[in-house]
């Protein structure tokens, strides 16, 4: 069963990637697999949750701001970035400190 | 065109709300959509993101945690919170604050 991302206690922080996709795919599901295999390998990772209708919504979940900076400057994260315009016609980055976290 | 919640500078809050639904509807579909019109209403509510596939999530925005609290506290919300057992198998809320945003 799918389940949300198993997090620790916080805080820790969250990465909400928000975005309206382009027409065509464009090698966008090649490089949105590879993005979310790279991120699991990365210090201080600790989750990630996605769903996409009208709008794609990717939450990743991380340890530190460094830890979130470390991987936005990894060399493949970065090609991609370059070439977000091929694939969103708009996105958001927020990124978040997670204060309090509960649920079933 | 949908598009990414238009979210004043930072700092500012976001409530992630990850689910994973139940089978059959039970009066959930209206109770989403009664519940995004509530909160639209209320104070401090700054915008909202939506998308299920295998997982849902829900990210609100607001001006305050004292907002987040008040919408919380809001007797329709509360109502809905304690049925939330016949909607969802598994949910996680997380109270964040919003550091940083950019994109496109």
């Amino acid at each position: 069963m799918p389940s949300p991302a198993a997090t620790p206690q916080p805080p820790y922080y969250a990465v909400i990637f928000t975005s309206v996709r382009t027409d065509g795919d464009n090698g966008y599901g090649e490089m949105a697999k590879h993005m979310v295999e790279l991120a699991v390998e990365q210090p201080g990772f600790l989750g990630v949750e996605s769903a996409r209708q009208e709008i794609g919504i990717t939450v990743s979940y991380w340890s530190s701001l460094e830890a979130i900076k470390t991987w936005q400057e990894h060399l493949d994260h970065r090609q991609a970035q370059r070439r977000a315009g091929d694939w969103y016609a708009r996105f958001r980055v927020r990124i978040c400190r997670v204060e309090r976290e509960y649920g079933s």
